[in-house]
Parts: structure tokens; sequence; C-alpha cells
């Protein structure tokens, strides 16, 4: 399973449009031909960006925590999205 | 934990350099504020948006299939980030 | 006498503004650096850029009516900004 | 005579191409619907803006120093193009 370039751009889009940024929202729009594109951004759940990343993030998190015969590693650093 | 603001922008906004949407970066780095912030964008590493999306999608995908005792729930549906 | 890039950039900002192109007047602002100037937006009159080009259009017209010692040239065709 | 809209904004639009504007140049193209006109802006001389500008610039001047009568005021405060 896999998501698609539409996919990312409309949550973008969304994100955006839910976060006030007008102008980037206009310009990815075009940029990325969101605007030919057959999805209705109205199908995106409301902060479905936000949601997704938090997430990801959770995963990323335990996978990193946990050894290979599933034991857990311990650590006492915080974690961040941002290395 | 959760992501903050200018992590999840700095995402997005590697995301479009990357994607060669240099348009859409140039009016969300000035209307996200990302070029008054601190961070350096070169310390996330290449395709870190998608990558986490992915994650949170295989993380989303197993939680909603799953029942409240662990066990699987039938399914044949193919799964997908927008309803 | 000539104008200076700084005040064609706020003629063209203060058009984009008045004729309700908002995000080509961010993006404009932005790139031009006009944010930073210390020119004040509000010291030019409404619709100044569509008077001076009017006006300039009047004086190239004409001019190119004009033979060297100063009598009309005889002219039919309409006259146009655009060649 | 006058000047059209589309005629404005295509001349704008070769302005910030020629100016190195190119994310202005952009949303403008866009948001003017310039890239739906029929109007090619190869058409546009290059410095057309500018070059009507200050054309327009000089109307202006010489216009303000004459009285009715024809004869020439007395002024010595060098002339702006913003008030």
């Amino acid at each position: 399973m896999s998501i698609t370039s539409d996919e990312i751009n409309l949550l973008i889009y969304r994100y955006m449009m839910e976060s006030g940024f007008q102008h980037s929202a206009f310009a990815f729009a075009h940029e990325s031909y969101l605007t030919r594109s057959n999805i209705n951004s109205e199908t995106v759940p409301s902060g479905a960006l936000i949601t997704f990343l938090q997430r990801g993030l959770q995963y990323v998190e335990v996978e990193s925590h946990l050894n290979e015969d599933g034991s857990a590693k311990p650590c006492t650093a915080p974690f961040s999205l941002i290395a």
C-alpha cells in the first residue's frame, strides 16, 4: 500500500487552507495541477495531514525503540520529527 | 509526543523543494515565516514527509483492522489515505 | 528624469492590490523586497499605474504621427499598446 | 484610445519575467488568467512597461508645468512619479 502524489498534494493543500496559508495554497493548487485533478478536496477530513504525521511519528518512534526480538531499547532522549 | 507547526511546515517545504514546486515553496516559506525560523531545512532527511505519511498510513490501516481484543477484523476492501 | 525600480514596483504592487490580485501582490512584495523598502504604498494615488500608462500611450501615439518638421503624418490605423 | 486590462497585465507579466521575478510572474499569470488569454507575450517589446511609464511621466511633468495659455510655470522642484 502506498500513497500517490495526488493524495499527498491534496493533504498538503487542505492543511494550507485550514491553516490560513492562502497564498501558498493558491500557488500550490496551480503548480501541482490540483486544479485539474478529479479528486475533491472536500473528501479529505479536516486535520488529516497532521493526524497522519502524528501517527507516522508514533510508528517511527516505537520502531526505533524495539530490538529485533521485540524487547524495548532503554532510552531517555526525547524524540523529534527532525533529527 | 507531538509535532510542532514549525516541524510540519519544514517537512512540507522540503517536500516542495524536492518535488520541483519552487513557486509554492517560495510563497510558503514567506507565508509560514520559515524564513525567520531558526530551524535549518538541511537537517530534514530527503523524502521525510513521504516517509512519515507512509508510516502514518500503515499505522492507521493496522489500527482500523484490529478488534479491541487484538484479533483481526476480516476485510477485503483496499485501503486509501483519502476516504 | 527617470523612474527608479522601487517606484515601478510600487506602482505595480498598488495596481495588483486595487485589482484584487492578492496572491500576486503577496509574491511580488516579497520577491521585489518591497516589504523591506521605506516607501509607503499609501502615498501612491489610486489608479496611478493605469494613469501613467495611458499618458505614455498618448505620448507615444502623438510622437509616432509627427514628421520631423512638426506636421502630422496621415494615418487611419488604430493605435495599440501592443504591436 | 484606451488600454485594456489584458494589455496592462501583459506588460506587467513581461516586466516581471525580464526582471527575474519568476514567482510573482507565475502567480500573476494564473491570477490574471493570462494563461487563458490569446495574447502572445512574445509580441510585447522588451522593456515596454518601463518605456511607457517613462513616457507617461514626461507627459505628466510637461502638463503640470504649463499654464492654460501654453506658457511655462516657473518651477525648481524635482519631479517624481510618487507624490
